[in-house]
């Protein structure tokens, strides 16, 4: 007897066993051990090498933060990424992919105080990586690199922080982003403008409901410290602060200011003057007389590159949708000139679980890239990104609440046989219907009931259903059936091709996307 | 004097030590010593954050066997997998996608001799996480995890092992695969034959040249290892020596069976015997008739579930491309049944640097999901990897062997200025051709050359330009260009949208691909 044989043997010995065990409604303790003997003994005929793991203990999970993406899931997203993409691509974005991780070193030093959520991997001989944190940086260290001075890109991609997770407000610590720049020495607030313009025509076109997007100039935001002053080593922090107002009352913000950041509660106070001014182009003009500001050279650049951005916005049509607010301060230390955040308006918001804020964000920022280079050399670069997980939220949310039925597939055509031994019959036709591209699925069962057939085509909403017979083989016809009023009608077989083209002509999988 | 204001005479003083330094030719060192000052100073001012990092040391690069993707990567990489993803969807399957990282455990024990290979994050405190080293191992958590029986689904994303990358053979620590998978309950071969035929599909479709695919079955595997004599235990590192019949000479992998697997020689002698064969079903039938093999059970069950896939391998149009070959054993642990692999044929390889192989594998793992549910219910899954990867590098091949340009962008029509001053009038015409849906550039800068945006448009192979200039703009008119034959008609500006809309009716821009 061979080794397998006898493996074999106790396999079906131990397997009478447990039979015989659960016959005596032996205690579940008993069983279970019996069980996994056996388990290990089917395992060890498998190669061994997975005995261990046979009879597994730990839970099955994804890992903290993280989640699968179901079908449904999946088709919202891809509906949402290609009218984005569309977007991008009008504007003539090429598009680039870097790694996952990268060395530790490119990640080091341009986070500020959020390093300590990057994640790290293990030292297993060899370069010491990290996975990327955003994809700003290493847009910055793609460009540096390949000493590309000009380009105009848009990516979408994971990153990932080890942020604390807040699954229903959205938060994980893996999830996408989807970002535009545009690089390159140009004149002034001509690309940031089109990057308005670009979150303007993505808000609009997936559909969200009203939306504002706030502008803000960072030689302003350091201007106005100035004239309040603060201190210029706490420009930076001070502007983390600010960055908060979106979720905090300003007294929290002006807590932190005062107790953390050490300013005087007379500056502060100053500080909470501006932030509460917001406005269109009346208000820039406004600020130009204000005799404080006008003491900064940054306050007053910063002025003047708002004048002519909001200008630029008038053209390309966006400036019903904007915002000029002082308490935008964007979190990242990186930014150095306009920076910008769309809002979801929640006027739809009554009884909406989804918490709906800042949906896209971005800004200039032109000494990210010289960080890289060896000799510092500078390429300034304006960009934006799309919250999309948010977007996917909203979307998810609303079609939740409307009990839209998704799509997950694109089938139009499903062969279904009234009668035993047709598979092979089946089998044809599916291939001669892909043979012509059409999208056609079939039963994997040999002999499969006509109405769990047919149920099966409601339930997947498919369109049409071919239903083959004996007779109808023999006359050369077949019978196509209608799924949504489920007329059917006999169509010669070498018209099919013609006959399903036409009624598919119209047809669309997700109306509701 | 603010801080900030100190800080930018001190900015100034050592910019000007540094300017003097290097007209009175210091050595290099010194320089870049206060070069490292200067940019410290200017670090301080935009915040302090990155001062440590402003005069980094380290080469910049991506992770070793990593690669960032370039536009024109992605644009090849972007045809390709529409065209897999649209005969995936031609067959139903839905999308998944899970993260890129698994608890440890979940990897533990499926990859066999691999598992050295695996990436680990490093344990930062919380759960032991590993980079997904497949998508078969996390498609199979997805189903125990969330109890599904049924399920045809597609899934393409990055893997990672840290093998030895050989760039120049296309093979990577981080790299794309693209599945599809069959699980559930079915009758025999029938999903099986769906998945041969659909690689017949995606290598018909991506015009690579003629190929071959390759069947066999680990049944018949194990029934011949039985049949030679080779002891239970060692089938599945027999398996892998055999694996490597497509890189090897039978001679080393005797050696490899005799020396390292403790085979005799005459039994691997045996092996040799049948591992040279190949042919179509009337090699079936002659191993039917193999006095050897037919004792043993497995091999006969093998052989007669090869003779039901070709068999509808024959109704599905696939046969002519199909060799069912007694090599074929797949270096995979979990194949329970049917294995295949397709390879790319040479015919048009003289010259050609690109080694090409194997260009799709997989088959049946019916135990694999059981591996992860605690009942150890088993979902019987079939499916296919299709090793995008390899056909990147082919089309980068034959496209840079043709000397192909190929576009990276789609844009449509370019808006140009004749003369100076007219960049307000070019972005009213780009927000009125936006609005109309078409893709559209111009130049970022206020007055750039009439022949440098018209070389920009050629370099980028756009097809279109319209030319604004003062008198046409009184007029009410454009100039159009085609860039290609740079003809240029006067066409009305309220016309403009149709007469675009019709030259581009039929515009496709990439032919090449």
């Amino acid at each position: 007897m061979s080794n397998k044989e006898e493996i074999e043997k106790l396999i079906k010995e131990q397997g009478d066993l447990v039979r015989k065990l659960k016959a005596a409604k032996e205690s579940k303790e008993k069983v279970a051990e019996e069980v996994a003997k056996l388990l290990q003994l089917k395992a060890q005929l498998n190669g061994g090498e997975e005995s261990q793991n046979a009879n597994q203990k730990f839970t099955l999970k994804t890992p903290k933060g993280t989640r699968d993406y179901s079908p449904e899931q999946m088709a919202i997203r891809s509906s949402v990424l290609d009218k984005i993409i569309s977007v991008f691509k009008r504007h003539g974005a090429v598009t680039i992919d870097t790694p996952i991780f990268e060395l530790k070193e490119v990640l080091t030093g341009k986070y500020g105080e959020d390093s300590k959520l990057i994640y790290d991997l293990k030292d297993q001989g060899g370069e010491i990586l990290s996975l990327r944190y955003d994809l700003t940086v290493p847009f910055a260290r793609f460009l540096a690199m390949n000493k590309i001075s000009n380009i105009k890109r848009y990516h979408i991609a994971k990153v990932y922080r080890r942020d604390n997770p807040s699954i229903s407000r959205g938060r994980y610590r893996e999830f996408y982003q989807c970002d535009f720049d545009i690089a390159g020495v140009y004149d002034e607030m001509i690309p940031d403008a089109e990057c308005v313009r670009v979150v303007y025509e993505i808000l609009s076109t997936l559909n969200l409901g009203s939306f504002v997007i706030k502008l803000n100039h960072r030689k302003l935001l350091d201007g106005m410290f100035e004239a309040c002053g603060v201190p210029a080593e706490s420009f930076r922090s001070i502007c983390s602060a600010v960055d908060k107002l979106d979720k905090s009352p300003w007294e929290e913000v002006r807590k932190e200011m005062v107790d953390e950041k050490g300013l005087s509660g007379e500056v502060a106070d100053k500080i909470g003057e501006y932030v509460r001014l917001n406005g269109k182009i009346e208000l820039v003009e406004k600020l130009l007389q204000d005799e404080h500001l006008i003491k900064s050279k940054s306050a007053v650049e910063g002025l003047e590159a708002m004048k002519t951005v909001l200008k630029y916005c008038e053209i390309y049509g966006t400036s019903d949708m904007i915002s000029f607010d002082l308490s935008l301060a964007r979190g990242l230390d990186y930014y150095t000139g306009i920076i910008y955040e769309a809002v979801l308006l929640g006027e739809s918001g009554k009884g909406d679980d989804v918490a709906v804020g800042s949906v896209a964000g971005g800004g200039r920022y032109d000494n990210l890239v010289g960080m890289f280079d060896p000799k510092n050399k500078q390429v300034p670069c304006v960009g934006v990104s799309i919250g999309v997980e948010r977007i996917f939220a909203v979307l998810e949310s609303k079609l939740s609440a409307n009990k839209s039925k998704l799509r997950t597939t694109e089938v139009q055509v499903y062969v279904a046989s009234a009668q035993k031994n047709l598979f092979e019959q089946r089998m044809l036709l599916c291939k001669e219907l892909w043979d012509q591209g059409f999208k056609v699925e079939h039963s994997y069962k040999k002999n499969p009931k006509l109405l769990a057939q047919l149920q099966y085509c409601e339930e997947q909403l498919i369109p049409l259903v071919i239903i083959l017979g004996e007779s109808e083989i023999q006359k050369g016809v077949v019978k196509l059936r209608n799924v949504n009023n489920r007329e059917e009608v006999e169509v010669a077989r070498n018209e099919l091709g013609i006959e399903l083209h036409k009624r598919l002509e119209n047809y669309k999988a997700n109306e509701a996307l």
